[in-house]
């Protein structure tokens, strides 16, 4: 099993090229994909209260958790493509998120950090 | 830096519970913003040809790098409130799609599985 | 103002065609651009319970509103473009819906129409 | 046949309550619903390039009729429930745009008005 996201995007290369599938991959089409799959997850949810949606049975919990996988296999073909890391750009997010709402404006407030 | 998926779950656990932010994180909320996040990586390559949305410039690779990066903080914290693992779960996607699409049929090929 | 969709179409194409912008205009495009203005509808209610969700203050209504708008532009393009009815497309659906969920099965419950 | 979207919204609302679904149609539960139907329209054109887009075969272009529909259809209901009058949301839309892409600066560019 892949341990990493390095891992995953090599065992995704590899799977592109022997379908010869990389005439298809462009970040363009990788992007409307991965947003399809992102909103396959947010089905799943769409008309559970917020308490039902913490606790889905376990068929739903399995289907749902494919669909994470499948947004996950598109994000880090579309990052690869694109030759971005993946991680680093989301720990770089998590840096600027972290000056965005400072403990003290942001605790208990849903609010967007223009609006704390 | 963080290193691994299992890192960044851990540091947005932290960073979430020293905002009290648990609260909004019920997995409906967090698939709206798993979604939301990547409309956001698709809106950059809206309008380009698939030729230009390969080669974006510097300022532009780096703006999607950070929706990128969005996209996968919400990706880990929304599986990790789960309880799934996102590598595993993708692992068994890609998996079922090897038996989904084999080379012989899906070689150069678009067609979705149950269409090929 | 405009009365209709079909008002509203010839407007647009007017506001297209004036600013030279039918060359951006393939549905893949506007697909995208669609998905995408129903993705910031969704973010106003991102982190919103169900309840706040059907009532939003004067400001966000109205913002939300600017978005509704933003997304129907978008579909009555896109329909323009393929050359179909958008109302005619909705009709037939709602029938096909009403075959799908009899009342009988469908009073009271969300599962979808193959979980009846 | 519905002839206007106040008569898809007048028949959305009987058909609503014929079924006793009103209880699940909070706005932030429509505007799902709504993000997951403009996902499906978009993953029809997932794999084409910007010209096969544009000339989809009679039973591509019937299935993108159908999910066109399904996004109106929650774009009305969302709109009336949220009592927002779509046409009127989409016009004033039109109006500021006319005035952020003014044709002597929009002209042929795709560019975002802030970056025109």
């Amino acid at each position: 099993m892949p341990k990493s996201l390095d891992d995953l995007a090599r065992e995704l290369r590899d799977f592109v090229h022997e379908r010869n599938w990389a005439q298809f991959h462009a970040p363009k089409n990788l992007a409307i994909a991965l947003m399809v799959e992102a909103a396959e997850v947010a089905e799943h949810f769409q008309w559970s209260t917020l308490d039902e949606s913490a606790n889905p049975g376990p068929a739903k919990r399995q289907a749902i958790a494919m669909e994470i996988g499948d947004t996950l296999l598109y994000l880090v073909r579309l990052a690869d493509v694109l030759r971005i890391d993946p991680i680093e750009a989301a720990s770089a997010k998590m840096k600027l998120n972290a000056e965005r709402y400072p403990v003290e404006r942001a605790y208990g407030r849903s609010a967007k950090y223009d609006e704390l």
